[in-house]
């Protein structure tokens, strides 16, 4: 079942650009003023461009979480001790985090994924998904946070939880993520790909004052110049194995793997938009099948998004992850669906349609 | 069943400012970084508030959508013509609209009001609620769209759904708007009670050129100008009678008797928001229960905010009314709730919260 990255890149295929107009003529033919439900209309547009010109589709949709340890939690770039990463995929398990409410609220199934957490592995339990790919990364102060080959094998892993999703029907994905410390790989990751630099965008992740989010820039910084040469090569791979982490190359992989199998795959906040960047990266066309979902507090993504050219759906003022605002994402994913396939039509309804 | 105005108006009391650090406090013990959901933590403080300290409760929750006719419809400053209002109506009664569709994916309950249509009485309909106040208004451009006392008429009418729904145990409200030729008057309304200028904030609607929204901000303009008296008298329901429409005064109402019977109110859109701007003129407390759904699409809509000091939850670019932003922040309620009530605590949870 597990496949080469070759192989998921070769079988990703733009979205035929043809049935953007065939989607719009339907939407405007439904009984409102044309373009009146606005971002809703336009990812009903990108479903059915996505859905190959099928209605769209979004239920049964699945959210993963995938987490992972990072070996620079030891520069204390985080409010949290690092054993609150075990402890939060425990609490995943139990139902009790942030996470589990808004993906029951929103009717999404939710699987949690040990990409690489430190520690003894997880007793079995019907919520995982996948197997730990290594127990956390190295420092990125030190060398590289993970070699090639682990970081392949964790990409590779985040496809197949979008291979197995696609054979049990899912028809929508997310992305969510927990690793104590998780905002500083992410941010250099940012920095390496969109060529930003760290004292712009590094912010509080969970908290830190001032003193604490410059000395947090200072390593992502320190990051980036022992990695230098990795980040001119710009060899998108290298790159996420010298600065990112287990859990980030996982849902860069499961952005891989929901392109590849055609499906659209709502894309969580600063850690899962790394990993979507990491992605993009590797296969741009990745974008066809994404949806940006939430503008995260973080204080720099204003300016990634500005880099990116890209504008979230929300604006709630969310910094969890997990993928709580994937789950707010999809259920307007599937707003839209139901609005393209539900809406009776002005000669349905017998409304004049103000044309003449 | 049915109650004055004053009774109502002496039923609204402010939520308990104290209420607010006692939410805080529980929101800060949950298994998350403090504030990190962001706005949804903000809601369920209010909602917690409004409750007087109970635990938050959003359903069942339900959406009024009220129609109405408009005399100024005759100036031509909407693309549809008037016969669309019952149309619509109809529409919303055979579950094909937009606010069907939103409302049924929101699982939210949706009720239709003919708070002052054109032409014969609707028959009867499982889905309707209210009685007509009026056929219709008059143009403001002749005089007032509507005596006082057919204002306050409808003003009541939307009192009595409110304490319908408390009756039968609804636990939030939200707003919805039908009538062809209502964003003129709530534009005169807004320039009204917050002394914006018509070329400011008109816009649109459901689609005038360039030369239709200059038309439509001179027949505003001529409006304000017939009326500057009683707008210049500042007494709120005079102004409402000179210049609103029956659905508007009757969604007013709404709001006022969402207040009254402390419950939770979801304001929608442009015509919505200007009926929510009549309420709080006449009671300035019902802001304590008002949540601003989405930002409308309406150019003029920035200005309106920036001028109450408000910023709505979405930004989805809609402007479709008839609730449809309402029943997307109703979910957002719902989401808060359940993150207040379903949550895990740092202690229950096993997970250290980062404190000393």
């Amino acid at each position: 079942m597990s496949r080469t990255l070759s192989d998921v890149l070769a079988a990703i295929r733009p979205v035929d650009p043809a049935l953007f107009p065939v989607a719009k003529a339907h939407l405007d033919n439904l009984t409102k003023p044309r373009g009146s439900l606005g971002r809703l209309e336009e990812l009903a547009a990108r479903l059915f461009a996505i859905s190959g010109g099928q209605p769209p589709v979004v239920d049964p949709a699945r959210i993963y979480v995938c987490a992972g340890d990072h070996g620079v939690a030891e520069a204390g770039v985080s409010l949290f001790p690092q054993e609150v990463t075990r402890q939060m995929v425990a609490n995943f398990l139990a139902g009790g985090a942030g996470i589990n409410v808004l993906a029951a609220t929103a009717g999404i199934d939710l699987r949690v994924v040990d990409a690489g957490c430190l520690g003894e592995p997880f007793p079995a339990h019907p919520r995982f998904a996948g197997a730990r790919v290594a127990s956390g990364t190295a420092s990125f102060l030190n060398g590289p946070a993970m070699s090639r080959e682990i970081c392949v094998k964790a990409l590779t892993l985040g496809v197949s939880l979008a291979d197995q999703a696609a054979a049990e029907g899912v028809k929508a994905l997310g992305t969510g993520d927990m690793g104590i410390a998780n905002t500083t790989p992410s941010t250099a990751l940012f920095c390496a790909y969109l060529g930003l630099s760290a004292k712009d965008i590094t912010g509080p992740g969970t908290g830190l004052d001032t003193h604490g989010v410059a000395r947090k820039a200072e390593v992502i910084d320190a990051g980036l110049a022992l990695h230098r040469d990795v980040v001119a090569s710009g060899d998108p791979v290298a790159i996420l194995a010298a600065l990112g982490g287990l859990e980030i190359a996982c849902l860069a992989g499961l952005v891989l793997g929901a392109a590849a199998n055609r499906l659209p795959i709502a894309v969580d906040g600063f850690i899962s938009t790394a990993a979507y960047t990491a992605a993009r990266a590797i296969c741009p066309t990745v974008a066809d099948y994404a949806v940006l979902s939430h503008a995260s507090a973080e204080p720099g993504y204003a300016a990634i998004m500005s880099a990116m050219g890209q504008k979230p759906l929300l604006d709630l003022g969310l910094r969890l992850g997990e993928g709580t605002g994937a789950a707010l994402a999809l259920f307007l994913l599937r707003a839209s669906a139901n609005v393209y396939n539900d809406m009776a039509t002005f000669a349905a309804a017998g409304v004049n349609s103000g044309e003449a």
